[in-house]
């Protein structure tokens, strides 16, 4: 890991630069298999199934059956700590719902707008060894208080055509509609044109590796929305002498263990604590069992020492990072300063993986930079905002003579004749 | 106009496809753009506007003594009309500002969102005979008021060199920062990548024709976000008996004039209606100065007859039309009735060109569909919320254990020892 004291701000914008990912070698590999699963539905997706994920098929629908018995295998403390993440990230995000205010414009010209819930949505959740199921809380929830009519999920079979059962659990918890043992490209194209089983749906949610990621843009440019564009998870600290170095290393290797393309940048604005972290890191690092894609993720990273916290937080606007610990003195203060970031969390106990789980706070957060143009995930996400507006025969004799200026200045005349027509009537 | 009475719901996704806009084989041209662009900066800009504009710039800035010049010649009621819509523009989206609601999700763990404007916004007016000055009202009023700290603009200059008067003055009114005349591919380009002369800007804005549209979408694969994907223009109405028949033909002209992929969709509870509206359409649309596109838009065009407003209120969801006009008894009692649509107008007075230009809301808005999963453009287009997250060292005991148990479940045992390590803490 790097250490840079005083970096010239002539090489911030290069310092501030993520690993680059080149998705454009997937396109045609994405391209295929969107047309075959267009095509060919069901029977697409379950050849693609057997070719990737080695498991042949009957149906992709996960039955009740099988969700109920897969609950009954999940231990009664790991369904109880589900439940407390589910009520924070409950509580919060129910703050996010929006009340319509009605203004009048003008005497006679009333607008509002009100909130609608996507009635169709698609959440992935990737396989692997590790079952993701704080990520089905961190979308289903949403979805649900904004009141999505049809949550789907999909998520690759394992080898004997199962999902893992705290996934299968979360999922019934909160809500989800129907589940379907699909992964891959397969799945996002499933859903954005939908087959015989697999509902077409309006926005497709959710983390994935390139294949996913490409899928998604693919999606995206077939006119199905998505939640944001993706790229490696990473963190930046700043830490001044009110942090503690121990609690820092930790939080750096709990982002560093997500892949070997994560990245940290950890902000000092002594020498004394960048050093102490690092000797901290390499004494937690070795014990843990990710310690190789650690390794990886390491040569990502970087430790600069600024003057001030003042001049880290400036830093930390330009790189925008997904996730931003403020490890120093007088932390709520400082967030005013704070533009550019996807979550923040304030002082020493606030720890990423709080966030990640359970403090109620979503997890699925801008990544790559795009934090400068990008909101995390959040009831937001789920809908969409209608606005009205009634006018009535007095508020159009209000606006109506400057509607019938400016569409003239614009050459629009059928605009003009449609209020005119209407100033004129009786 | 083709004329259906009572659609088979068999035949409603069918009846409800806009017409199909291919812009991939732009995709060559707008990737060569964007790359000279990138390499030469301001040169490769002048030069694409010497080919396409046919006017050899010196400077792209627009100066101020310019717009001082160009101020002086736009007639003072025109000046007035456009004040009047700024201040319903303005007031409408004022309300739109969030305050953040702090809640405890556990004793301990405090979370809250707060908003932040996107640092820089590009906004493309396009250029051609009419001068798009609503439009630069309806995107620099909502970045002003999120407080975006560069507002450029970019719209083509005319065989002189110059930008329309109109346009100049309504950018100096709304407060934007820069104006450059640049238009087209390069336009989108140099706001993408930054010349010696324009900002690189974190998200643009703007209607275009499909070579600006190409270029928003490859913009958005480069890493800039933009306001939406693009679509011609569309309005749907619902008339009963309550309608005026010269009011919604109109209204549908107004519509149809903006381009000849403009689509209309006359939704009648009673054919009366629907054929007497056609009636006045073909006598309103004759003495139009833009009748000559309007005859192209027509082919694009539908008027169904459904047994009862409910029922033209659920094809109008299926469809999802960016303008939505309820021209129907008891209006504000449907609105709840209305799941996908941009922008609604009740009752015979609501004409779509009050939306357009002055009642207050925004004209920028999902067209093509995607009204069932995009918002139109608001306040919240130029913001980013970021969650914020305080936990106490009594916090953490009350969500630790928690936390522990799901990470130790997917596997991230340093995402887990980050809570460990503090829980042991002394």
């Amino acid at each position: 890991m790097e250490l840079i004291i005083n970096p010239n701000p002539a090489n911030w914008v290069n310092l501030a630069q993520r690993p680059t990912v080149d998705a454009a070698q997937l396109q045609e590999t994405v391209a295929a298999i969107f047309e075959a699963v267009k095509t060919d539905g069901d029977a697409a997706v379950k050849a693609f199934t057997l070719q990737f994920d080695k498991v042949d098929l009957d149906t992709l629908l996960v039955s009740d059956q099988s969700i109920q018995e897969a609950i009954a295998t999940v231990p009664d403390d790991l369904k109880a700590a589900i439940q407390l993440a589910k009520s924070n990230i409950e509580a919060f995000h129910a703050t996010q719902k929006e009340v319509p205010r009605i203004v009048e414009t003008t005497p006679g010209v009333t607008c509002w707008r009100e909130s609608r819930a996507i009635e169709s949505v698609g959440i992935y959740i990737p396989g692997g060894t590790a079952p993701l199921f704080s990520t089905v809380l961190m979308l289903g929830i949403p979805a649900t208080l904004a009141g999505c009519r049809e949550i789907v999920l999909c998520s690759p079979p394992d080898a004997q055509g199962h999902i893992n059962p705290v996934i299968l659990y979360t999922a019934q918890l909160v809500g989800i509609t129907a589940i379907y043992r699909v992964g891959g490209i397969q799945a996002i194209a499933a859903m954005t044109y939908g087959t015989e089983s697999i509902a077409k749906v309006n926005k497709v949610f959710g983390p994935g590796n390139q294949y996913v990621t490409a899928a998604k843009q693919y999606a995206q440019q077939s006119g199905t929305a998505i939640d944001m564009p993706a790229g490696p998870s990473e963190l930046l600290v700043i830490a001044d002498d009110s942090a503690i170095p121990a609690f820092v290393a930790s939080d750096l290797l709990s982002q560093l263990e997500h892949g070997t393309d994560s990245q940290v940048v950890l902000l000092c604005d002594s020498e004394r604590m960048a050093r102490e972290t690092l000797a901290e890191l390499e004494a937690q690092w070795v014990v843990l069992p990710r310690k190789k894609i650690i390794e990886h993720s390491l040569k990502n990273s970087k430790v600069m020492v600024f003057d001030d916290v003042e001049t880290c937080l400036d830093f930390s606007n330009l790189y925008a990072p997904e996730h931003l610990i403020l490890a120093v003195e007088r932390a709520a203060e400082r967030c005013a300063k704070v533009v550019n970031a996807g979550s923040v969390f304030l002082g020493n106990y606030s720890c990423e993986s709080a966030g990640d789980y359970a403090s109620g706070t979503n997890h699925t957060l801008p990544t790559n930079g795009y934090a400068r143009s990008y909101s995390g995930v959040s009831v937001d996400s789920f809908i969409k905002k209608i606005t009205f507006q009634s006018v009535t025969a007095q508020g159009l004799k209000n606006i109506g003579p400057a509607i019938e200026l400016m569409a003239a200045a614009e050459q629009l005349e059928a605009h003009k004749n449609a209020v005119t027509l209407r100033l004129n009537h009786r």
